[in-house]
């Protein structure tokens, strides 16, 4: 079913949100043609979107994934607490194997089941689940608001910022965490112009980011993800900001594949890289070694909108994150304020 | 009007022919989907054909140009010397317009057009234009085998080598630069896997590389551009080997985008990088900011086989080239040797 939102409420676009007792996400496949609304009425449903990228973006996948268990339990028809907590953990295993890489769906689920069992009857349980993923819905967006006001401190007049992927309003419930920067700058009147990579295989930078950039009037370009480098090295770049997949307490960043390589690059021409990312994108006790970088499926690489780009039977791969060393990174901007290298202190003071 | 030719002849493609008095391109627009030749009857034709990338690569586009000014002696329906060579020289000019970065498009004209010149009837002129189109073309073929031994001896058996666009017989007459290098070490037998870019925006990685390695049985795989850092910080990559649209004396390499970004990541994983390029492709009298990079037309960006992947109305950089610095590069492959770095003295040596 289709249902076709408002998305004039916030002054930006809203992806992810509770209406009416089902969950209302913003069909991300079909960007930049068509901005179309998708109703969820089960959590299958839910899992099923987050595993094919019609909502993606680690806080993004967060909420929706908190939604979805908040769909379990409340169109639950169980009798009894053990039956419903059964039908919630199975909702939990289904929406946490969506998405490996990222670490906001764990922590999400985590904090909805948390909530849950806190509770002693079915009403209660039902009531706590939906109020849980709701406020963090809500909290998503302060925190963005927040990294934004914190990280605009960054930005100079006249920045032109390379982001890569998508980590905007069309990453979180809205708002967004780099382009939630860059969002902040622009509203305290700094000009700044944005430099878009398209974020193969899945395209994210052109059909996301240069979408919701041109949708709240920031100033946009496109470049293929093969011009970062050039554009830093005939000096078109002053900063770079991206988000984060997963971020370790040693400040090692997991994001979107290509990632890597734009840090190490901006490192090689001394231009400022920043990481954006609210705290439940932090994972403070695994080493790089333990993640597991998704591999996704071939026909991302060699179709696009279904016509062949590639010879039959040819082999791919097609990791979707990659690892950035924290050498590579100038500051991770969030919630609580910006930390500054090394970041385990930094990242310490702030939690403490 | 089309014309399926014989690929099977040489063994590899065979890219730019001459053919019953006319030029006979393969139309790399439509591969990998289709193995298609196309016979071109005037120079128009053929400078159009330059331009709309049915034929690319510094070394095919040389041949295709001399050939062009081939089709514009032999057809010409001039009665005196200076008819002829006023039709010549607005050919030249055509030709030479269609790409601006290559150098081998005004070296292979500049050669053609000195042999004519040489003549003094208009039967010799027509004659010695010809023989030396078909000369360059043959000698294409020869450099690229005499570049693909030189070269062999740096490829060490199971090495796991990437290249960058399409350096291969699909760029030349036939054989290859880059691939070349590949194909000869396949030939004496190294067991060699090759791990190709896609090469946005034009995709010459994921549409041509692959179709003429897995054509010619050479084990290849495709990764997305932006999956290149990962795939050498993960330690995956042993080589990388690439050509080039123009090498100045210094050793400062032009070549497709993206090419910048690979050197400066292997740079910083020690990992060997090669260029494979003839000495045609080498201009001895410019500095790296005397060259123009051409910009190439944003629908390459914003569509995939008509499909838009971008919001209407985005702005869009689509520079077509690189420059990759000499500290980058491990060795320049010519037909004349390796040339190891310090570049302008191993260059003078191997041209005295």
């Amino acid at each position: 079913m289709v249902y076709i939102g408002d998305s004039k409420e916030d002054g930006f676009l809203r992806t992810v949100a509770w209406k009416h007792g089902s969950v209302v996400l913003i069909d991300q496949t079909k960007l930049p043609n068509k901005l179309e609304y998708i109703k969820f009425d089960n959590y299958e449903q839910v899992a099923n979107a987050i595993k094919n990228m019609v909502v993606r973006g680690a806080p993004a996948i967060g909420v929706s994934a908190a939604f979805g268990l908040a769909l379990a339990a409340t169109r639950s028809n169980s009798r009894t607490l053990e039956e419903l907590f059964a039908e919630m953990y199975k909702a939990y295993e289904i929406l946490r194997s969506t998405r490996p890489t990222a670490v906001n769906l764990v922590w999400a689920l985590e904090r909805v089941m948390k909530r849950a069992r806190e509770q002693n009857n079915i009403v209660a349980v039902k009531k706590a689940t939906l109020e849980e993923a709701l406020k963090m819905s809500e909290e998503d967006i302060q925190n963005n608001r927040q990294m934004g006001i914190n990280g605009a401190c960054l930005i100079e007049e006249g920045d032109v910022i390379l982001t890569h992927c998508n980590a905007g309003s069309l990453a979180t419930v809205g708002y967004g965490t780099a382009l939630g920067v860059i969002r902040a700058a622009n509203e305290a009147g700094k000009h700044i112009r944005v430099i878009a990579t398209e974020t193969r295989p899945v395209m994210q930078g052109s059909r996301l980011t240069t979408f919701e950039l041109q949708h709240d009037g920031i100033d946009v370009s496109l470049i293929p993800d093969t011009a970062a480098g050039y554009m830093m090295s005939s000096r078109k770049i002053k900063r770079v900001i991206v988000g984060a997949d997963r971020v370790l307490r040693t400040g090692h960043v997991f994001n979107k594949i290509g990632t890597y390589q734009v840090a190490a690059i901006a490192n090689l021409h001394k231009i400022p890289f920043h990481v954006a990312a609210p705290l439940s994108t932090f994972d403070l006790d695994s080493n790089p070694s333990d993640i597991v970088i998704e591999e996704r499926p071939v026909e991302e690489v060699v179709k696009i909108a279904g016509n062949r780009i590639a010879p039959q039977g040819i082999r791919v791969f097609n990791p979707a994150f990659d690892l950035t060393p924290p050498e590579f990174i100038s500051s991770i901007i969030t919630e609580r304020g910006v930390l500054q290298p090394p970041f385990e202190e930094s990242l310490k003071k702030i939690l403490s």
